[in-house]
């Protein structure tokens, strides 16, 4: 199927059936979906944490605002990003960058220089707007993986966000989450979106043509 | 070809050939795949504009800190998300998902109650720290779907929004630009990062799991 027909198969899975489990094929495959995601400079500014520990999926579910599907889910992925930017995540990548194309370290010493220049004196909170925003392509391009696979997901950005980098130990990490990923299986006749027409912008006031 | 097939042959385009056109066919399918993206509460909070005027192309150049990619691409997709959240936006959206589903406006009532106590007393630029965030879902779904059809793009952050804004009048809309895609086809010989190898962190550095 192409990735528009997965689109418009997918929805925002609300009930899921808990006996069912994704195959750790399938994982891996939505992971892959992610690490790929382009990013900006690509320096990959976030991570994946792959949740499927029954014991802590079932503590997301207060921090995740009561949401059971949290507990209910095959997995949780959570997107993550760099709390901040630093000299050495930068060249950490740039090095493996030239040493993988088989260039000499320091080939694009200019352009790094201009990175360190442009960010190294923001905040960290100014940093993280930055690094928040990559994780949402990967976070996209997982959900795309996911609903190529059959793979049903729920995109969640409605969680506290110091709980769960508490809980998970991320910010010893230099890590802060963003957004989260159940993945699973729908149950269907509980699942009170399950049915609903899919509704978008009508096409003319989506995009304008210059 | 599958999503991961796709995502590989992709690459951040660094030369156009000027003389090859996307059809129409294929710009409608990308901007289609935006038009799907999962949003924050179903908001939609952003806008893809098509430009395709070589005039503003060109114009684009040294707003997009003299990219040659803005002139010589076929297309340039402009993703801008809502200035600020406003109760009339909000009432829009969901005024249209009861329509199409046939239930009563304000079935959704208590939820977009909720969503106005929590975004109307922000100030904009906090709004926008957020709606921002929902347009690279729809950025990422894009860049997947042009893939898919083997037409070449190039995210790119690297331009001067206000001065963009004002180009297009998205202020006007009450919108922001947050990113450009350039799309069209390759100049092989003259890109100098066709040939070179995708590097990404490896899999045991970019996931955690639990």
């Amino acid at each position: 199927m192409s990735l528009l027909e997965n689109l418009n198969w997918r929805y925002a899975t609300k009930k899921y059936d808990p006996t069912k489990k994704v195959s750790q094929e399938d994982v891996d495959k939505i992971v892959e979906a992610a690490r790929l995601a382009p990013t900006s400079s690509g320096l990959q500014q976030f991570r994946v944490i792959v949740v499927s520990n029954q014991e802590l999926k079932e503590q997301m579910v207060p921090i995740a605002w009561e949401q059971q599907i949290m507990a209910d889910a095959s997995h949780v992925l959570v997107f993550a990003a760099w709390d901040r930017y630093t000299e050495e995540r930068i060249d950490t990548i740039y090095n493996r960058t030239t040493d993988e194309r088989g260039l000499p370290r320091g080939r694009f010493g200019s352009y790094t220089d201009k990175l360190k220049a442009a960010y190294l004196p923001q905040t960290a909170e100014e940093n993280f707007v930055h690094t928040a925003r990559q994780s949402y392509i990967g976070f996209a391009l997982a959900i795309a993986q996911a609903a190529e696979l059959k793979v049903d997901c729920t995109p969640v950005e409605g969680f506290t966000s110091e709980e769960l980098d508490e809980l998970l130990g991320l910010k010893e990490k230099g890590l802060k989450s963003v957004t989260l990923l159940p993945i699973g299986y729908r149950d269907n006749e509980n699942d009170w979106l399950a049915p609903m027409k899919k509704v978008r912008n009508a096409k003319e006031d989506f995009v304008l043509e210059y």
